[in-house]
């Protein structure tokens, strides 16, 4: 958006409004996303993934939002519907001009379930960034320009699958594949048969000892890597920071590293750290784990997880922030309720509409 | 600003305006602010502050900026009006839109000058805050009710002219109480011969040996004392540790806590930190000081240099989000420029204007 238009905008939004003396609505929905490749990580393989929207409608306007559970974290769509639900009545209620307070107090009021948590944070910074009339970008005075390129998902797969999935990302100039499995070799041999691109490499704490770690490292780095991800257990902080003296590429923190508070203790086994909205409970805990990280020094990403151009935007708006993405999440599923952020050649282009700039998209 | 006047402020704020070609303009003056009593801590004593204040001006909006230049970081009004000098063109071609980036690059361009980068990041936030047409509280999510109670502070003097101030402070219902001389004890009894109000004391690093700050402050826990404020030298963290786990009330770090990043190494020796928008160098810098310091579990407080309601009404638009406010820098001060911030029986009272909400005060 330049100047011009969103001094346009300021007029086109700001038309006076009657105040709302109605209670605020809030709906949620499951949404079933259909994912175009069976997804296979350390942790899981299925076809679709189940998120919860939430649509939050104050004063006229509405603002989205969407959390997608993390099963290693007992997480279900079902369980952060219910714990949405908890508070559902204390949101009907609230202010969202003062959004960190009532996020303050959601947070206070939820125990876990920051899927749920994302949900109501996400759709709360929408309707503010609409009430505003200024895309988030914006609001947290960013330059969309700055917004980085975003790795690929290579899930794991056997190497005539893993090949034609490296032709299908040709637009992506940075691939991330998911090792951490014994066919680790084979699949980084089946990427390269078919691309030199660099390549960002996520164990997922598949390598169970620091030696298993080192070795897979080592053997990386020869293959064109940029950095891995959580090679260890999430718990083993001693045995990474063991690792990380004797390999050469950076080493990321994801399972290790959930929220702001997390990210001291890290410092000295990690040389980055991978936020992710479902992780913190959406923008403002990401924001603040991100400044975490980059005041202790730290290399910092944007990650997600398999989810709709409703969370993956409200990452993307922060992501001129960081020096790594991973916002995949909704180009692997097939059914994306929404268009958001797009990608042009592997860079993020961010929406320049209000808030996280949402359009509903037809279903086909 | 109830909901009804806060869309009213929306059509009020964002008539159309033509988008501006001409390039921003940028002006300094350095204010000579007269203190109503002579002041002294353990570093100085004078009978006024000079501080740099900033018009940034675009789109016919001017966002207004104070730096107070600290001696202790060899600051001055002089040096910081020469670092503002240094990116002033660099300001002129900014969009501040972009204010994260922008102050990114002024951070990276200034060479320490704190007071001067708070200057820039206050006038750039005010200016945010009137472009979306809000208060700076409003902004950031918050709820001005929240703003806490400011202590009234009392600079080292003689007992009687301690007892005058302490009267002349009776709207207080806290005071704060700097000592840090061989005269503690003498100026404690005087205040407390006049009230029996709570106190905060400031030992601005006095006390010289930890034998020396224990006793100190086992004596003061039992004259109703809330906390203390850096015992000993910033440096003597060790120290401080050893004097915490031998006393009974907060130890709060102001010298040692100048930015987010030096807060967690104090999480061990200190209960929580002083944030100052003239260490942080501003609002931004501020709020992400106070975010880490949560992050860690340590209690949180803003505190001022003497400056005028520029600066003053910067910080308490954050106060909601800390324990304790210690903004009462405009207070000891006979000709401020401006109105913003106001006090009643000590509660901060924000106000409810655009941005940092300032009106210029008729001199008289």
């Amino acid at each position: 958006m330049n100047r011009r238009d969103w001094l346009k905008s300021f007029a086109a939004t700001a038309a006076p409004r009657p105040a709302a003396p109605a209670p605020n609505r809030v709906e949620l929905k499951t949404e079933r996303l259909t994912l175009r490749h069976k997804w296979t990580t350390v942790m899981s393989s299925s076809d679709y993934r189940d998120t919860l929207h939430l649509a939050f409608t104050s004063g006229g306007i509405t603002g989205r939002g969407e959390g997608a559970p993390i099963v290693r974290y007992k997480e279900s769509a079902e369980s952060a519907r219910r714990a949405v639900e908890s508070v559902k009545g204390f949101l009907e209620k609230a202010d969202p001009g003062q959004f960190w307070k009532v996020l303050d107090e959601v947070f206070r009021r939820i125990d876990g379930e920051w899927a749920a948590k994302a949900a109501i944070d996400i759709a709360l910074m929408d309707w503010m960034g609409k009430r505003l009339g200024v895309p988030l970008y914006r609001y947290f005075g960013l330059d969309p320009k700055d917004a980085p390129v975003t790795t690929f998902s290579i899930g794991i797969d056997d190497p005539a699958m893993t090949r034609e999935k490296v032709k299908e990302a040709e637009e992506f100039p940075v691939l991330k594949i998911k090792v951490g499995l014994d066919t680790d070799e084979a699949t980084i041999e089946a990427v390269r048969s078919v691309t030199q691109k660099p390549l960002r490499v996520d164990a997922n704490e598949g390598w169970k000892s620091k030696e298993e770690a080192v070795r897979k490292i080592n053997w990386l780095e020869k293959q064109g890597v940029e950095f891995v991800e959580q090679p260890m257990p999430a718990h083993m902080i001693e045995e990474t920071k063991w690792v990380r003296s004797r390999v050469h590429i950076p080493i990321i923190a994801d399972e290790a590293s959930l929220r702001a508070a997390d990210v001291p203790k890290l410092a000295e086994a990690f040389d980055g750290v991978n936020v992710k909205l479902d992780k913190t409970g959406g923008i403002l805990g990401a924001y603040r784990m991100i400044l975490m990280a980059k005041s202790l020094g730290m290399k910092t990403m944007l990650g997600c997880m398999i989810s709709s151009s409703v969370s993956i935007s409200a990452a993307a708006h922060l992501s001129p922030l960081v020096d790594y993405a991973d916002l995949d999440g909704n180009l692997l599923i097939s059914n994306d309720p929404y268009e958001g952020v797009t990608v042009q050649r592997g860079r993020l282009v961010l929406p320049d509409r209000p808030g996280l700039g949402l359009l509903p998209r037809k279903r086909t």
